[in-house]
């Protein structure tokens, strides 16, 4: 068994309006910032996940990101390894 | 000029109670997930910067992302260069 830490990233659909996003670009003009545009917010999640392959895992956070994590009817995610951790190394146990 | 599409990541700090990343956890059980651990819930901003230089692009970015985008005392961000577009292509502008 390995674990995989990934992250989950979610942002509103493109079209879609992003309330937060234009708050944002609104308050830019009081911070005298001019040369940023294209805000768009949305949800960064970062879990782990236990499992025999990287493949087995990203199915899992995919399942999770699907059901759980984003609504797919306004939102868009992108899945992401962060970094994998091998805990099998014989019969001894990795202190975690 | 060019264009700098950069991500900001905004997470609570280790430590940090995060109460979204509990109620993901406390989910799991209902959704028969057993090899999920450690969530943490933050915030994504995805955003443009048009700039001279990367470097000029991120001071710009580093500073939203701490006076805007997160709070310092319970957050801890980072930032990310997905795409840059130079749009310095004599005098002929590209077209967007």
């Amino acid at each position: 068994m390995s674990d995989f830490r990934f992250a989950v990233n979610v942002l509103p659909k493109p079209g879609i309006l992003d309330p937060q996003g234009r708050a944002v670009e609104l308050s830019l003009p009081h911070l005298h910032v001019t040369s940023v545009s294209r805000v768009r917010i949305g949800r960064r999640a970062e879990l782990t996940v236990s499992a025999e392959t990287e493949a087995a895992a990203r199915d899992v956070v995919e399942g999770l990101a699907k059901e759980l994590l984003s609504n797919p009817l306004i939102e868009v995610f992108t899945v992401e390894l962060l970094e994998a951790t091998s805990s099998t190394t014989s019969a001894a146990g990795a202190a975690s």
